[in-house]
């Protein structure tokens, strides 16, 4: 395990607060400019902003990110734009501008509050003498605002000039997405008008700022100016030492997509024709005008009221170790905001809304690693995740149909039409210069089975039998349809096998029989035969509709049957219980990965396909062959987990931020306590200490691993809870890490809710009064009913 | 085309003969010694010398190459040994020594007699004044007898020292084979005794040197000394102006693989045990005191008279192109050498005997490329080349075995066992120093069909039913057998596919449905099942042996059939009548050998898999779709072949020397007379002039293109005269080149013998007396039966 980390956990006491709720910094270190901006950012789902300072310019990754305005920058990479800055505000005295990214405070704080949902920033300076304070959120109660309030008290006497507005000099992370933008003074405004070169999406923000004297009157500008590329209005100001003046900005932003139809994505252009500028323009002054008539306070109070709510189901308690706590409700807080919970046609993106990195799409990690904690706490969001992969059907259906394949075959990069935006050619050989051809967006197939396999796990979760007629069913027998076109039947050996794939582990593309791949796959292809049986037998008017809009025939059940029965799985070993991870995986040379970095002629060499240095080794980039178990916990038996954690665990590279949390969970179930617990922080710490280059080459590379923080919900739940999804119920097999006093949590299932709280030697369970129906909890080999309102306290070994 | 190619075939006055059997030089150009040690190599199936000097030592690679003496240098390398130079001979005059690669002689001139199979020089040098004539050849009578003649004309008084014996000194390609070589003097001889390092097999050569006085007596050595590594006698004699004196040498050599058993090969164990070195000697004393008893002039005539009937049948008669037509003979003389047509348990290697490189061993050219001719000329040698197929069945059988398969999957690399001795990793990137793993050894399976395609041919040109029974069923029914565990069923699509194989063009490994190779299996499964069904209905006892020996099922049968109607050949495209090379091809890059060259970092980059310059492109190393109608020409319509050579020439890099001649024969069939002229040209002259390094970074790659020699005789008979395999005979679609007067050439079928000659307008056939049925000519779309004795003549458009 990495010293520098271990080292960097200790430090815990400087960088979090008493409360566990808060991370902060009281030293400023302009060489994290990025990692902070990331770790500090404020969010609702619908727009991000990076914890970056008032005054930063591009230079310094400010950004606020808006969902659902994909758009082509240079023709490779249709991504998220990032908005104009609406909370410019530079300070200067005297012609010399205070910058907070210049440091040099004589005090200095910046502190996330996670229950809040509020990013603050303190510091003093003594040359001139002020204290500037400021605090800021996006408003879950509007989605549409950004808004802050910045409080500068004199420490002697001072003259400042305050210029505050919008920085139209975005940082955009492939080139300009604009074709025009103008910024504007407005009615009691100003304005930031933009279309976006690709789609001709238009967006408009407007910034309310009102500045006043601490318990005063409110002040005038002196004259709207330009502060390189940004519109500011300009305050010149007196000020005795004591006095104060609060600024507040509100800003509120729309973009075409926010007016169009969702119901049904597929295209751009079905979506219908674009609103006019004017539309987005009365939609965002409706917006302002809202958020002018409330005071700050009452703007506060309403977004922190819904964030209550979302800790009420989400918190997690852990008892006895404040930096655990602390960690876990930093990745929880981030999981959360980059979920577009608003929306049912929108993607969680692999980086969120923390910058553009990853186009703002979704992965296989929605599924995976960000849905999990939704689906047991905030179901609503679970399942709107999953609509959204209702919605773009059609584009997985393009995607299927332009390979020679039937069916929905997902991308592996997928933005708002679901259509593949992952481009073919990104990668660089850092030796050659020469592009690479890497094929995550046509062999990684394993992202539509595990789509599917999530809509069976949220329909066992949740009972939702509306979802499953009306989406889930759909999105089932698309995939299970996909499979039947994908896969090969091997006439010799009386078996179906999978060619041709990237697992999870991105170092070896182009394998055959991939476990993860192949074993999914058949899940899913039993569980399209299970719901087209009982949904034709049960609801054959429902199953009618969904097969004759897919023109479904009765042989491909049987197809799928077939294949469900006769894909090669392979099997563990019976002497060591090992399980190659794709045929012939166990003939490549057997290293470390330690051995094979001292083989890098560059640090920046790709290691996997086609020709880096892990290709032709045992050496993984992620979890593989454990990943399966992560989604299958009682696939195999723990004596086949622990060897093959302790096969692939040494040759794994950890290349990806996913694997992690796969190895912790699967160590907590094999009882390799320590492990799992190194495993934990590693995996709650891939942001938050990550003291590696976030730009890269002058590429940024930064932004939150969304991923990662959803799926630290699971090593706490599903790993050292040890729970898992029974038929009638949820069953556990707890490890908690020997420092652990206490691990609370709430879990849903089918509407219902369940208290968990684990000691070291015991663990209660709560069934809430409202429940509807009795939950079986399944211990070891006891089994308890919880009718509502009953607990039930079981002993631990 | 290649301008310096073109300048040096105008060069042919001065490199070629009145005659047009011989190729000779008369400037010594000590640059070319690789290329000219190979041109003027002298060989007989068992052995090859090349065409080096007597006095040149390992760094001029002279070599003598042995048959069936496998053996590995390094662990990596499997190839044939050279064996001590037993021709070696050293004049020097004064302590000076007079050495042919010093070059300085007043007169010069090195030939060789393709009517023959002799090599000659003759150099003439001013201080001390001498003529020196060698002959030498590799005796066809006695196929472990090489001789040579030496005699020493003085052009003045001088003193000669001759010392001549055996060089120890072996130049090895890839390191040292030999754990002992010991040279020592024996009765009335020098010996070398050696025995390799991996299979400890013997190899005794022993040499006789004979000199006298030209019309005198013989002269007697006046020591036996050391000459760096090279054991001789040492003569010392004084000469008058116009004195000679003669010096014959016969060096007689046997290995052990000589005095084993070739019945089942399958494994170096199961040719029984290995003789004696004093077996081995006896072997070699006994072909040594034969030599001795008979006179040089003797041994002479005997090797001569066999080259007459080899070429009585072998020859190709082109009137009114002398270049063409020495060019023709030079190509079939060293594909005639390369086989060992005395033997039916060795391959036919892609260097022949010239060398080392290539192990020694048979590629898939051994049955496209080579055989052809053999068929046609020698079907008893084509026979012979694929008995040894049979007999290497149960390599085949173990690689089919490691890699999961069943029946036979022929080795890309083919020795003695027929196991695989193709290395995974042998290429280095340039640019890295890396090594590439290609995959040559597992993923070009065409060569198991193209085998068994061969199979069909042979038996259909010769109508040999025996050679079906015992040996070209079991090939076939084998093969077949592999295809069916190698093919992938695509359910929704009902048809077969293969996946991830390197068709002919090598650039593009790990392709799926590659045309040829999916037409190839196609072809062989049909015929395995029309051999299945006329050999158990006709001949039940024979097809029950096989049946049983093989353990073949009924079952396995009707897979076949179902794999031939239903495996997936791209169709050409109804408009462009293009045909895709494998799936996907078209979506690559569409560009030229010359613009991708310009990408090159480093010249000496691999063009092919995993990474290299041509691999995302449409750029291909050699033919690959034409390739498939080299081998089918009726099964497109010229049309098609037409499109498809038009479209795949200019994208082709001709980087394998097999390429050239698919291009031309594919562009005489269409009428791009030109173009298949310079294709004729470029295949034939290789290997003559081949101008470029033959040795790179000290690693050797010279060597005669045996597949380009063989290939010669398609270029002319299938190509330029148009022949093609009936059911009853022959047809003909003759489009000679515009400069040739006549082409003529023997045609051999079912035993029987055509005389065909062509010229311009017309063509006439002569079946001879002593054929034993008629044979059915078909020319456009007139049909003419020839009975014994007859001829026709028959108007050409
Ligand atoms: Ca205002
Ligand atoms: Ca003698």
């Amino acid at each position: 395990m990495n010293t520098k980390m271990e080292q960097r956990v200790e430090l815990s006491d400087e960088i979090w607060s008493e409360t566990c709720w808060e991370i902060g910094e009281s030293r400023f270190d302009p060489d994290q400019a990025v990692t902070a901006g990331s770790n500090f950012m404020i969010g609702n789902g619908y727009m991000g902003y990076r914890g970056t300072f008032a005054d930063d310019r591009a230079d310094q990754y400010p950004a606020l990110v808006v969902t659902d305005t994909y758009d082509n920058a240079d023709g490779t990479w249709k991504e998220l734009v990032t908005a104009p800055n609406g909370l410019f505000t530079l300070l200067s005295c005297r012609g010399k501008d205070i910058l907070w990214r210049q440091g040099g405070f004589g005090e200095y704080e910046r502190r996330l509050n996670m229950l809040r949902g509020e990013w603050s920033a303190r510091a003093r300076w003594d040359d001139p003498g002020i204290l500037v304070e400021e605090e800021r959120f996006c408003s879950y109660d509007d989605l549409h605002l950004l808004t802050s309030r910045t409080r500068i008290t004199a420490l002697g006497e001072v003259e400042l000039e305050i210029a505050t507005g919008i920085d139209g000099k975005v940082w955009s992370l492939n080139g300009n997405h604009f074709s025009s933008l103008s910024l504007e003074e407005g009615p009691d405004c100003l304005e930031a008008s933009c279309v976006t070169g690709e789609q001709g999406y238009h967006l408009v923000l407007r910034e309310d700022a009102l500045l006043r004297r601490a318990g005063g009157a409110a002040i005038e500008p002196c004259e709207t100016a330009s502060r390189e590329g940004a519109l500011c209005r300009v305050f010149r100001v007196s000020l005795e030492e004591g006095q104060a003046l609060v600024l507040e900005k509100r800003v509120v932003l729309y973009s075409s997509n926010d007016l169009r139809d969702t119901s049904r994505i597929t295209s751009d252009a079905a979506r219908g024709p674009l609103p006019t500028q004017e539309e987005v323009r009365q939609a965002t002054a409706g917006g302002l005008s809202r958020a002018v008539s409330r005071s700050w306070e009452e703007l506060r109070e309403a977004h922190r009221n819904i964030w209550k709510d979302r800790w009420d189901s989400a918190d997690i308690l852990i008892g006895g170790d404040r930096v655990a706590q602390t960690l876990i409700r930093y990745n929880l807080y981030h999981n959360v905001i980059a979920a577009p919970a608003h929306a049912d046609h929108l993607p969680l993106g692999a980086r969120g809304l923390s910058c553009q990195a990853y186009q703002g799409a979704a992965f296989w990690d929605q599924e995976i690693f960000n849905l999990p904690m939704f689906l047991f706490t905030d179901p609503e969001t679970a399942r709107r995740l999953l609509v959204y992969r209702y919605r773009t059907l059609d584009g997985a259906r393009k995607k299927a149909r332009d390979l020679g394949y039937r069916g929905a075959f997902y991308a592996w990069v997928s933005g708002d039409t679901g259509e593949e935006i992952c481009p073919s050619w990104f990668f660089r050989d850092v030796l050659t210069g020469r592009r690479i051809r890497n094929h995550f967006n046509d062999w990684q197939i394993h992202v539509s089975p595990d789509i599917a396999y999530t809509v069976w796990k949220y329909v066992t979760a949740t009972g939702d039998q509306e979802f499953l007629e009306l989406y889930g069913a759909e999105i089932l027998f698309e995939v299970a349809r996909f499979l039947a076109s994908r896969v090969h039947y091997r006439p010799g050996l009386e078996r179906y096998e999978i060619i041709r794939v990237l697992g999870p582990d991105e170092y070896h593309e182009n394998v055959d029989n991939n476990y993860f791949t192949n074993f999914q796959a058949q899940f899913v292809c039993r569980y399209a035969v299970e719901v087209y049986d009982s949904l034709s037998t049960d609801h054959p008017r429902v199953f009618d509709d969904v097969a004759r809009r897919i023109g479904l025939e009765r042989g491909e059940r049987d197809a799928w049957d077939d294949i469900a029965r006769r894909i090669y799985i392979p099997e563990a070993d019976h002497e060591t219980g090992l399980i190659e991870q794709f045929q012939g995986f166990f003939e490549l040379e057997d290293t470390r990965p330690e051995v094979i970095r001292e083989r890098l002629l560059d640090p920046g060499e790709y290691w996997g396909w086609p020709n880096g240095i892990a290709v032709e080794t045992q050496v993984s980039k992620q979890a593989d062959v454990t990943q399966l178990f992560m989604l299958h916990p009682k696939a195999c038996s723990r004596e086949v987990i622990r060897a093959n954690w302790e096969y692939y665990e040494p040759r794994t590279q950890h290349g990806s931020s996913l694997s992690y949390a796969v190895y912790a969970i699967c160590a907590a179930w094999i009882g390799h306590d320590q492990e799992a617990y190194r495993y934990f922080l590693r995996s709650c710490t891939v942001d938050l200490l990550n003291t590696g280059k976030a730009v890269s080459g002058g590429t940024f590379i930064g932004g939150i691993h969304t991923a990662a923080c959803g799926v630290a919900w699971q090593i706490v739940v599903s790993g050292f809870a040890g729970m898992y999804l029974t038929r009638s119920g949820f069953g556990f097999d707890p490890h908690l890490p020997s420092g652990w006093e206490t691990l609370a949590f709430t879990l849903k299932r089918w509407g219902d809710s369940l208290e968990v709280t684990l000691h070291q030697r015991a663990m209660t369970v709560r069934a809430r009064e409202d429940n509807s129906r009795e939950i079986t909890l399944e211990v070891g080999s006891s089994e308890v009913a919880l009718p509502p309102g009953q607990q039930v306290a079981v002993p631990l070994r």
